[in-house]
């Protein structure tokens, strides 16, 4: 129908591309990286900035798509585009592809949106067979690098496309086992002694091997290869470990991955060729120097897979003066075009330098800080791009202890590798990823001890404290790993060989066994036996007035970062904070006051514990009185303390909210001198402690329950704030601000009562004093009923602090402390994303909050918001409560940096002005 | 501004009425309830069909507002209408209030919209003092009586308007006790017996009473004690017995009591003279035949508050046969007109008949079933109205078990009483009503046992299973309430001697201690020593078979009320089932299928036990394995027995769904043989134990999460519930409809994964036997979470079933094992209205369920809805879920009459013809 037949006019549906080409032409550039992928895209814009790439192309991320949606192949029409794109390579490089006297190879590589290091396939050397691997030789003049080429080729492909691959965490690979054997045989230390012979063997050993297991013969047809290769790498972004790393970093799976198909260039073709990995800084501590590790006659994956110790960089100016120069240069091109930190791959084939890959590099915390505001003062960036570029969490490694110089003074350091990964780490030696999981889920602290990790060990690592690897360098998986994701990592410690078997390892003459303890150091990479102390960290230490903060690096990048967050944010950050040394700390981290002071806190001390037993078992009415009157003197001089710590900065003061018998001695074992002192048989006193038992305590008599059957117990709380207020009003001239909290109400009656008991001693004690002591009470959100009723509850309360650790353990009727057995596979099941108990199930405890919000506003257009569960310090969690328009979060001292800065992402997010405009 | 000069023609706002009189003209009429109360209607209604009612008037409900708001205080203008208001009666009398000569006595009684009786005071003879009172003894020429009259007003006056009344439970009233004093010291049995002089002396003793105690004289003028008085008796609205009384039966606050004021008639003018309260009907058993007592010689109260026992009021045949002729000519006259049976007061004053009120009659649930039936066939009433006559719950005292007659025979009765409030109770003996609420909140079943109760009383017979009194008639106040209350109850039991010092009592030479067990038969009226036991009720006996229908009366009734009920209702009713016997039962009852099958309760049985602890501490799959197929087979043939008990009917199979640990011995004390079975060290299972113990249970591993993380069991269950499909299908050719029940889902993704493997094996054993076994796979909805994502859970599962004691649980954050702590105080403290556990908290659970039910048919239109916690056995719950649309509730077995019922009632009065047509 009207269907024109000018074709020059008629608007025909365009194919849409599928296959970007780079090199001589390049098609793409570095923005496409949903398209093409990080990887697909910065080779284009490689190329196109005149850096030297190999040629290629990319097959598209939707490639990925029709490939899944045309039962997991390749559509034949798109076929034939790839064999049109290698013709291209063909025309580019002189060679052709399968053929016997000139032959291309190439290189098969996965590259999606996000980076996701080592979690999915490569395949090098593709195009070789028994006949090409010949033409090779001859054409190179090197039958053993021609060789070296093939039996790599043979054991990616026979490990990626046709599954030959370990078993378990325990075994060897079998290519690698069979490689072993031929290095004994030939009797040299490593594969690049091998000679030609050495190899042909290997390389019949490898395909009986591949025909044994699978029982298919290894491909001698090189499309056939090719076709096979690309469904492979588009497959692994199902693999286990792919899904394991998306779920973690929240890639979702429809993004899928592009592929990169590349002519090869060659680094081990000899001791002018070499391959490498560098950094444009130093990916662990941030310093700026062009940083990484590279080996002569070596191919890409032989550095990063840890099999032989690569050479640090800086060593290149000695083998390789003018290549070392060049690669600087690069290096310094690389950034100012990218304006990040990169990480990049090359290749040296015959002195000549190739580029294979860049992206902004993965970096530690302490990094991520000290590049992003290095790139400020720099002008390579502005700083919003600084504070998006930093991982909230991360800045919490500025904080976190590190072994005290002391303590290291008294142990033995029994190895020492590379500090991959900053940060002090204790635990218990595991061997294998299953066991560090297994102790992981108990609560218990592991270092995972490898020869090298591998992609699979992506659990083990989640689960330990430490990574310490014997072999493979600042680049290895393990240390890229241990990088992304903050954990301690000492990487190529040498001097340790493991025994897998024997569960155990020795060094420097100590033998130790699985569950024996080590410590690691990443900053300084040493290795120690049993557990050390630790000490503050150097930002820790300024911030609590020891050492000079204008000296102190560190301290200065983070109150920079500080400074910005502040600026940036709209909400509040306040502390959960009991005592003066916690307010005191949370103050100098930032904190804008205390969102949750929670009150029994101050009652676990030995003496004061006797009267706080005394009040709940209190046989009369006397001895009640008495046992309330001693704490509300102790509890008295806490606020006095914790509100002079406050100076005029707001303290949220929660009422006595666990169950009772948290405070007893367990049920069935009364003791003595307690029996005495309140008067009462051994008896009566065990009766009275089996009355207090209860089945489900998290869903007893507790919060507000308690303060509505023992009105004496808020009584004695309101009066020992009100009359501290007095006190630091008084004496100290100081402005308090204080604000009473109601735990657990779920019925506005509840709050009503206890709201009253509060008012009414406030302003008994007021009218004594002759001073105005109103202040604030608000209820906390824990149950979900609170937040179904909130219209109603914000009529009588000033404002609302969500209390998210139990409103998640009641919306999803999951007990935190019993969730283990059963979140554990959940998360494996895909049943659920995250832990909701460390970041907000918002889909369902989110509902209610935001539900409550829109309520509370509703009975009360003032009502202040905030939360005080544990997610008031998850970045994720914070984003939310940034959008549902929360005032302030509260959380542990420790995370009120993490928690400005995570508040200045959101908001930078949620504004216009979040562009990068570095 | 404009306003009009001219009288005729100008809209002037008009006072609205709020003095409405009754006798010679009547303002007031019986509909007008709201506004006058029940008494005021009533009388209005009674004088204008030309009933003997002295004359009187009424302040309405609106005078209770406006006393309220000024202050508890009548306005003046207002009283200024009271006084001429009084002038009429002396008009109409005769007689002059204050008048010394021809004294003007009126009574000043309470009138609640709903009867409330009891719980609010009332004054009779008021106008007497020192004058007056030689007025009225000239003008009766009885000396005697007007002293007698002097000495009640006083008493009266004292306690309602001064407050002089018994301290707690176990004082005896001041008043009374100077009485008693009295009487011993003339030596007489009754106060009737007392002589004018005594009486003297008995009102100066009670005048100086007063005084001593309040610091005030007795108030000599008349008008001061009017405006007082109708003040104390608006105030008792507020007295605590009535807050416990209206929160019981849900009557608002706000309503208010009416007041009112009316010319004395007097009983106790000699033996010619008296009082009596009548019944138009037995409201213990519904017998039709006028039934109640009276007192020669007696006013009002002397009859109710059971200080003389009254006669029988077949009796007055005897003592005044015209004036018994006419009561029951009044009574036929009265159930013609008012259509329901009547409670009725009359005095007879020199042998005229004169009637103070008419109400209709708190009956029991026997009665109500008895009396709206009869009434249906005696064309009173249509079947809509008597079904709305009958408390749902009250149908469940037809299936309430009796004391078996064999049991009788055994024990011995020590005392036999009025048989007040039918049923069967046994239960310790307490004395005072704060021991009966002490014990019952622990759990513990008591007969509450006093002289006589009073409305103080109001907690402890709630609490207690039965009451017993020593003195007073079925129109005692013991008997009213325990008839109101459901209350198995024997009155005037006057074998009996209590003696509330020594905490013991005498009956037939037994004597009785605090804390022993007695059993009362409300039904005949005996009092036995020690614990009966029960059998089923004649119902019962009935249904199962036992009996002629035809010719049990109690049956046909109820067989009549389910017939009406099923005619009415839309909501379907189902069962809470799990063992065959259970669903003949429920079945019998009227259930349409089974709700609730928790499989569960198949494996407590002692063999399966130890498989279910095989299952759990399973250490090898084979040991595992072994146990799963033991259980397999028990319940396959438990499913094979329930589904030929069901026939046709549904049953909805719920899956494993409590803590692991339930099943298990305590963790502290491993069973040696059990190690031995497992092949487990005692040790090794001691520390299995430990590990499945949990902190909070309710909220730990259980219910889906079972079955996911042990998907073995999962499909053991599926296994033999189409197994057992496949046997009763081709065994015994039934069409068994199996649905099946996921419990305790919060995430789509649990649901799916168990319903994966139901449909899995249903397909599996489908095809092993050529049949189609897909059935309905639905959700329980019973933590937060399901409610919120409750429209993605419906596009997977066919039907919901409301798990409303969880939900309440997680809801509320409420275990309801720990609750009873906190909840009593809460009642008390008015914060609930009602336990959240026994009737659906609507304002928050309710929210949820009824979020749930809009989102989940928004997943999917033809979603079936269901409840199985126990309030689906609840009336007003059921209320409840009949509005929001839920399809069907299932509930207890016993409970299912009274859900048919309750879902008629629910159905009738959303429906435009529930008015009442009768």
């Amino acid at each position: 129908m009207g269907k024109s037949k000018n074709k020059k006019t008629a608007a025909r549906p365009r194919k849409p591309k599928l296959i970007f080409r780079f090199g001589e032409k390049t098609d793409g550039d570095g923005t496409q990286t949903s398209l093409l992928g990080g990887k697909g895209a910065n080779l284009a814009e490689m190329a196109r900035i005149g850096l030297p790439v190999p040629p290629g192309f990319t097959l598209t991320t939707e490639v990925y798509n029709l490939y899944h949606e045309n039962g997991r192949t390749l559509p034949d029409d798109l076929y034939r585009d790839v064999r049109d794109s290698v013709g291209a390579l063909e025309a580019q490089t002189g060679r052709r592809f399968g053929d016997a006297g000139n032959p291309l190879l190439l290189s098969v590589r996965s590259g999606a949106r996000s980076s996701m290091p080592g979690m999915m396939d490569t395949i090098l050397n593709l195009g070789l067979n028994d006949e090409t691997v010949q033409g090779l030789a001859r054409e190179t003049g090197d039958s053993r690098f021609a060789r070296d080429c093939y039996r790599r080729f043979i054991q990616m492909y026979g490990d990626v496309v046709m599954g030959v691959r370990p078993n378990d965490d325990h075994s060897e690979d079998p290519f690698d086992e069979i490689l072993g054997e031929a290095r004994t045989r030939a009797g040299v230390d490593t594969d690049a002694d091998l000679d030609a012979e050495a190899l042909d063997e290997l390389i019949g050993k490898y395909k009986t091997l591949i025909k044994r297991i699978t029982g298919l013969p290894f491909p001698q047809d090189v499309w056939e290869q090719l076709r096979e290769a690309i469904g492979s790498v588009f497959a692994s972004w199902e693999s286990e470990r792919a899904v394991v790393y998306r779920r973690k970093y929240n890639i979702p799976r429809q993004w899928g991955t592009a592929v990169n198909v590349q002519a090869m260039v060659f680094g081990n073709r000899g001791n002018r060729s070499g391959t490498g990995v560098a950094f444009t800084r130093n990916p662990a501590t941030g310093e700026k120097s062009l940083y990484g590790e590279y080996l002569l006659n070596a191919q890409g994956e032989d550095v990063v897979a840890g099999i032989r110790t690569p050479k640090a960089i800086a060593e290149l100016a000695k083998d390789m003066p003018a290549v070392h120069r060049q690669l600087e240069k690069l290096s310094r091109k690389l950034e100012r075009h990218f304006r990040d930190l990169q990480d990049f791959e090359f290749t040296i084939e015959d002195d000549r330098l190739h580029m294979l890959q860049t992206r902004n590099g993965k970096r530690t915390g302490l990094a991520a800080v000290k590049v992003a505001t290095d790139m400020v003062k720099e002008r390579l960036i502005n700083s919003t791009t600084a504070l998006m570029r930093i991982p909230a969490d991360s800045i919490s490694t500025l904080l976190t202890p590190v072994f005290g110089r002391d303590g290291v003074r008294n142990v033995k350091v029994i190895a020492t590798g590379l500090p991959a990964g900053p940060g002090a780490a204790s635990g218990k030696i595991v061997f294998s990823s299953r066991e560090a999981e297994r102790l992981g889920r108990k609560g218990e602290k592991v270092i995972l001890c490898r020869h090298e990790t591998s992609p699979e060990d992506i659990h083990g690592m989640l689960a330990a404290e430490g990574i310490l690897t014997a072999r493979g360098g600042v680049s290895s998986h393990a240390a890229l790993v241990a990088r992304q994701l903050g954990k301690v990592c000492v990487a190529g410690a040498s001097g340790i060989q493991i025994d897998y078997a024997k569960r155990e390892m020795r060094a420097d003459d100590v033998r130790l066994k699985e569950g024996d303890t080590i410590s690691i150091d990443g900053t300084s990479g040493e290795v120690f036996e049993g557990e050390l102390d630790t000490e503050p960290s150097e930002v820790i230490q300024v911030i609590r007035g020891k050492g000079d903060p204008a000296a102190s690096g560190p301290y200065q990048a983070f109150n920079r970062v500080m400074r910005w967050s502040d600026r940036a944010r709209r909400l509040g950050v306040r502390a959960n904070a009991d005592t003066p040394e916690q307010a005191r700390e949370a103050v100098a981290l930032g904190a804008e006051g205390i969102g949750l002071c929670r009150t029994e806190h101050m009652f676990f001390h030995e003496k004061r514990l006797e009267y706080v037993r005394e009040m709940i078992l209190a046989p009369s009415a006397g001895v009640r009185e008495r046992a309330l009157k001693r704490l509300a003197k102790f509890q008295r001089s806490d606020f006095v303390e914790l509100l002079r710590t406050l100076d005029n900065l707001p303290l949220t003061v929660r009422l006595l909210d666990p169950p009772l018998h948290e405070f007893l001695p367990a049920h069935d074992t009364p003791d003595g001198t307690l029996a005495a002192r309140l008067g009462l048989s051994n008896q009566a006193l065990a009766q009275r402690l089996r009355d207090l038992h209860e089945q489900n305590p998290m869903l007893g008599h507790r919060g507000c329950r308690l303060g509505i059957t023992f009105p004496e117990i808020t009584e004695m709380q309101a009066r020992a704030l009100f009359e501290a207020v007095v006190t630091v009003r008084k004496e100290y001239g100081l402005k308090p601000k204080p604000e009473v909290m109601i735990p657990l109400v779920g019925f506005p009656g509840e709050f009503r009562h206890q709201a009253e008991i509060v008012r009414r001693i406030a302003a008994e004690i007021g009218k004594q004093a002759g001073l105005n002591l109103e202040c604030p009470i608000g209820t906390m959100i824990e149950i979900p009923r609170a937040a179904i009723v909130a219209e109603e509850l914000a009529r009588d309360a000033s404002f609302f602090s969500f209390g998210t650790n139990d409103l998640t353990q009641t919306t999803l009727g999951m007990s935190r402390d019993d969730s283990a057995t059963f979140l554990a596979p959940y998360e494996k099941l895909d049943i659920i994303a995250r832990n909701p108990f460390a970041t907000l199930d918002t889909a369902g405890v989110g509902f209610l909050v935001e539900m409550a919000v829109k309520r509370g506003r509703k009975g009360r257009s003032d009502l202040k918001l905030g939360i005080c569960g544990e997610h008031g310090g998850d970045p994720d969690s914070i984003r939310f409560f940034h959008r549902i328009g929360l005032d302030y979060v509260s959380c542990a001292p420790h995370r009120i940096p993490v928690a400005r800065l995570a508040a200045a992402q959101a908001a930078l997010e949620d504004s216009s002005t979040a562009r990068d405009s570095g």
